[in-house]
């Protein structure tokens, strides 16, 4: 068995923001040699996500809206969290709703895919760096 | 190490419908010959999930009318994703409450399940032939 | 390839609860003497989640409220479930929000972790003995 790890590095600009990192795994894959296994992709953070779905525009804003409904930023006191001195209680609610990592077949040296699907990083209390790791093991 | 993968088709016939597919993952690993490892069970499609839990009809129209509540169908104008000819806005919404994928454990051979756990394919825009993979890795 | 399980048990006082489990994992991670793999860890029950988030009680609170809100427990009625006899009905919807499993990956032996990932234990259907999974395979 072989196994890669590589964490990698995002300039967050605004509090909600989704990055499509689908080319970093892969190159991760690449630099990995392995052809057969299973690849985990996950936020290091815990105000944050790793997800699978579709790089379109208009559904990147259709989830801010909606996350921003179902756990909005404001009222800040709304959140105990927010005692602690925070103001991101609103990011763990969301960060919950779209998971923390991703999981994804390797097969043929290759990121086994149906034909829509991209790995999107979203920030929920970015403006600063943030880390993903990818873990790779296989043959 | 040893690994297998399958692409399993469903037709679906409605737009939101659930499936247990946990004989068909159970056929997969028979056939891997794999004892002990990891399996990974993911929809290849971004409006659809696979997820974990009981083989309950009541549940699953709970279920249906509760993410009917979380993220509507109509009207179809609140999505901005529909802008681009599509009518399934709602569906990449839903998929992200119930999950993309599961993974689970293989012990003797078996899936390491507890009591109740059984494994669903959720579709939220069927009505056409739809694909999941399953892909095992172990000894 | 090295493969190692444990099924851990835990008293849920309440019927929603969190329990810190990142130990019991380590734990495990040691006995198993792998140095680089994947590590899954899942609820055994359908009405319970393993997630990774804060260890801060404010938060926690947040989480039982906005879960409270968005699958209530009264009135029973409201659930189809709980036509059988049940009166869990919601706990199976929160479980879908929060998840029913972790993957982390290990390297050099421990938990490759961003700085404030926690491991919890979730349980939304408690007050009796309940089993978490731990299954790490690597080398």
């Amino acid at each position: 068995m072989k196994s890669y790890q590589k964490e990698i590095c995002l300039d967050m600009q605004s509090r909600m923001e989704f990055v499509n990192i689908t080319y970093k795994v892969e190159e991760a894959l690449h630099e990995s040699c392995i052809q057969d296994g299973l690849c985990l992709v996950n936020a290091m953070h815990i105000t944050a996500s790793v997800f699978i779905n579709d790089d379109e525009a208009g559904l990147h804003n259709d989830y801010k809206k909606w996350l921003e409904k179902l756990a909005p930023h404001k009222p800040l006191s709304q959140y105990e969290h927010n005692l602690t001195g925070e103001d991101n209680g609103d990011a763990h609610h969301k960060r919950q709703i779209m998971g923390r990592e991703v999981v994804v077949a390797i097969t043929n040296g290759k990121l086994h895919f149906g034909r829509w699907e991209q790995i999107f990083y979203g920030e929920f209390d970015g403006r600063r760096q943030k880390r993903v790791l990818i873990k790779i093991i296989g043959e």
